[in-house]
């Protein structure tokens, strides 16, 4: 199936280099890849002649430091912005930008606008630990509400069925203890939603059993999600100088170090598109593998899904859109 | 110098017999060191006679499941409140007990009251990774305030001078990242507080840095804290089966599974005396350490640390006293 993807060539801390040599990489591992490189004209005059890469001339990306809503107010034609236009206009079908993930969700949430029963995009993705469950939200919500909570549980059902292949998945909440009177009050009163609404649910899952397959999705708020993810990561830094370099050990030990180690793409979930965040740090080879990342989360069909796993939320009014907490 | 500490025979899976086999290993290893052993005449009766193990009657220990607060305001006589209540006579100067930590807290609260400015016990522990940070709380305070959480800065900071020898110990709130402007609104506010009262205060640490020395005592809701903790645990128990036995990394990341596997022990800080839970499934080896720690608390002058720490908070009123959350 031939899938057109939008990146942003300004994003990222190597753009526009590791962008660019990123797209190529992915048109060639993919025959029926289009890519749209959206960027200022200093950034697009890099880019080598290419048949299946298009230049999409846009304003600047997003500086350093300051706060990122504002400054898009400001730049209506800023390249991440208009990297997410591509889809909304059918242009495209996938948006990837590795640059600023604060400023990509808003982007991503005035453009393509968001789904019905989510309050705002959030990043989803894969811990490359054991049973690689699917955790969300890795760092978005830290004001969650427990209807919050229930629609993310379904957009993390929506993903682990579509980009892991898992039929029916089941979804825990992460909490402290396994009985339903523990957790926050948050958790105690989304673990009620959840019961009463989602079929799978299999109720508090503590971290400690999360990397071993007791649950597919597992939900927390963005907090806490990235208080797992970051913890993870921690441990891991600390034991690989430790283990013998090259031992299928070392590779165990340092996929932990990156949350897209396992070959699933982090994707911002919860608006109208499809589309795909970037550490900031990215080099051309993880570029390559959100490009690829998106263009498979296309063909599977994933908005249909989303949007199939949220029809009965129904939409809710969240009065005038606001910026990200994250930025 | 001589220390005498109280010791709940009813605590624990495999009580009486590990705690009468760890106690009996605990003085083995320390000369100036005398056990009350503290429980019904069932479980005393399995004792063997030995001059500084004291044999205390009391009522029974707490059993599974059910309310711990309300069967323990049913049942004065209790094991663990006559054990708690050794320390209050001046009869010991600690108490361990590895049985219900919920039920712990709640005698130790009502027998040795709080200290000044602490709503309600914590536990305390150090993490067995990296540079080893002191981590507080490990799961209590599911619904701490900004002021509980600098009363808790307080008492991980006496825990790490008595007990792991630091001076002037560095505190750090655990949050999403560095910027003074992350967190929650509950970290913001501590933030604040911290940084006017604390002046080792260095600010958040993401989890990611918390092994690399950033900080000597880190501090978290105990929500939070948990989830530091039992992610540790899971991603070793996912690690441990690959990594092989005998080798100096197993013995790494066996460590992790075990929260006073860097040989320092949980307290339970926050009352008027040297109070040392364990888990439910310990041995008579985990007995023994709780127990030396509890008699190192003692001899290191702990308490009077936890006072000088404390002093400049000044007594809160929290109203009627509450059970535990945890329990």
């Amino acid at each position: 199936m031939r899938v057109r993807v939008a990146v942003d060539a300004t994003g990222g801390d190597q753009a526009p280099a590791a962008v660019i040599e990123g797209a190529l990489a992915a048109l060639a591992a993919d025959d029926e890849l289009e890519v749209l490189l959206v960027g200022p004209e200093t950034a697009l005059r890099m880019a080598p002649a290419e048949r299946r890469l298009e230049p999409v001339r846009s304003g600047p990306g997003v500086p350093e430091g300051g706060h990122p809503a504002r400054w898009l107010r400001e730049h209506d034609d800023a390249a991440v912005t208009e990297t997410v236009r591509q889809v909304a206009r059918g242009l495209a079908q996938a948006a990837v930008s590795v640059g600023h993930t604060g400023a990509l969700m808003v982007a991503a949430r005035w453009v393509l606008g968001p789904l019905p029963g989510v309050a705002r995009p959030i990043p989803v993705g894969v811990l490359p630990v054991g049973s690689a469950p699917v955790l969300l939200d890795l760092g978005a919500s830290t004001e969650a509400r427990p209807r919050d909570l229930l629609a993310h549980a379904l957009l993390g059902s929506a993903y682990a069925e579509v980009v892991k292949g898992v039929a029916n998945p089941r979804v825990a909440l992460i909490s402290n203890g396994v009985e339903p009177g523990k957790g926050t009050p948050l958790l105690q009163e989304a673990y009620r939603l959840m019961a009463e609404r989602l079929p799978t649910f299999v109720g508090y899952v503590e971290p400690v059993d999360m990397f071993a397959g007791r649950a597919d999705v597992v939900v927390a708020d963005g907090f806490v999600g990235n208080v797992v993810l970051k913890t993870m990561e921690g441990i891991a830094a600390s034991l690989l100088p430790l283990v013998p370099e090259g031992s299928p050990l070392h590779d165990r030990v340092a996929r932990m170090t990156d949350i897209t180690a396992a070959g699933y793409p982090i994707l911002l979930l919860g608006v109208g598109g499809v589309v795909v965040p970037g550490h900031g740090r990215a080099e051309a080879a993880d570029v390559a593998r959100a490009i690829a990342g998106a263009a498979a989360a296309v063909r599977g069909g994933l908005l249909d899904r989303l949007y199939a796993r949220l029809g009965d939320l129904g939409a809710e009014d969240d009065g005038p859109t606001e910026g990200s907490k994250r930025g």
